[in-house]
């Protein structure tokens, strides 16, 4: 069962240090062009991709994101849940516009455009480069908005910084099957021994990557994830926009 | 710069019609473990998947989203976004576990799904098989959620269904690059052109897969898309579930 494409998707890790090399305009065309053939609900295509190449933007997203590797990539890209397309279109047709306000417009235009994301990942990794998504574009997101002139609804989901790697991490262990696959019916107990033995591997993961300065579990990191809130400018200027507000 | 993974990309049509030929735990259990390669947001891998197998679940879940390939297929996955593991590890954790009602919490989940199944998706693809992302087992999103015994801080997000191909349908044609791809800052304005080359495309495309029954544009269906706003339970039913609230 294992193939080329196979192999690509479980090699998978992000890159966070780029050569010093652009991507040229063939590889920028096709790495859209994949993204584009993506699944798309109903067809809608709901989602933009903005090719970030302006110096003084790329700046100030790595500034918003607090990543160096925003600006310093071989290209960044921003993916854009887009329904401003739909409502140009339904203006044009003389049709009621008003439904792209629900919760389900917002929802779908959030998953057109990670499907477009994932598969453009996957199409560079396939190319010999490597990615990384940023979700820190949001942490100033209306600045992030304005930057990029992005419409009413519209939001900015995340980037994603392309480029010839400079580095070969290891690969992250993932969440042990059982303890993210349920049968017919949700699983409400993740068993402790699964989780015991997965801390443990992302201890050792850690304590490799860091030569030994860093010794966390994996619970322990999602225990303190939860100390704050974040990105809570996020649902008013999904409002502003006018998503998701019914 | 094209390989076998890019020209599977490059391939995709949603397939609707399956043999009658149930996928192995084998198979299954790659296509999970692709899933589970893809990037999760902050690594917390807020996503679960389940496995499908139950007649009767199967066969009510086709009644909600009025699909026969949701019964009749080699499998059947539904992506959940979690915030739910997360919660319990929180509780484990004596941790504070009221920020997982945010609106980023919502997002992050829904990303991180549609990562996975994206993955998944092209994983199938690349074996042979085929898929088709079915986003209306949210009709009923409550009952769906019953039937699958979804607990709180998690929902929904759409089915899979995968299996060998019993069809070998067109490909879809997608938006021209220009509409979807802008250089730093969003373009308002798709050019006129560009759409009615594309609506006419469209209408070739239905009009060859219909035998001449179907003639329509893309903005035409686009559209009358919105006609009705669509799954407002949607909104209820993620705030009873303490996701999105703030």
């Amino acid at each position: 069962m294992y193939n080329s494409t196979i192999n690509t998707l479980l090699n998978h890790r992000s890159i966070r240090k780029f050569k010093d090399q652009p991507l040229t305009d063939e590889q920028i065309k096709l790495l859209v062009t994949c993204a584009q053939a993506a699944s798309t609900s109903s067809f809608t295509q709901s989602f933009s991709i903005i090719g970030v190449e302006d110096p003084e933007i790329k700046k100030e997203l790595s500034q918003i994101s607090g990543q160096s590797y925003v600006e310093e990539n071989g290209y960044f890209f921003v993916f854009v849940a887009d329904q401003y397309r739909n409502h140009q279109i339904g203006d044009q047709h003389d049709a009621d516009t008003s439904v792209l306000d629900t919760t389900q417009r917002l929802t779908v235009a959030l998953g057109d455009a990670a499907f477009a994301a994932q598969n453009m990942a996957i199409a560079a990794e396939s190319m010999g480069l490597g990615i990384c998504y940023i979700g820190s574009i949001q942490n100033n997101i209306q600045r992030t908005a304005d930057l990029l002139q992005l419409p009413k609804y519209t939001f900015p989901v995340f980037g994603m910084a392309v480029g010839y790697p400079d580095q070969t991490p290891e690969k992250k262990p993932r969440l042990p099957f059982n303890a993210v696959f349920h049968k017919n019916v949700y699983r409400k107990t993740t068993s402790n021994d699964e989780l015991n033995g997965y801390d443990d591997q992302v201890a050792n993961y850690y304590s490799t990557r860091s030569g030994g300065q860093r010794n966390e579990t994996w619970t322990q990191q999602i225990a303190e994830g939860l100390s704050a809130p974040a990105r809570m400018a996020l649902k008013p200027f999904l409002e502003k926009q006018q998503l998701g507000k019914r």
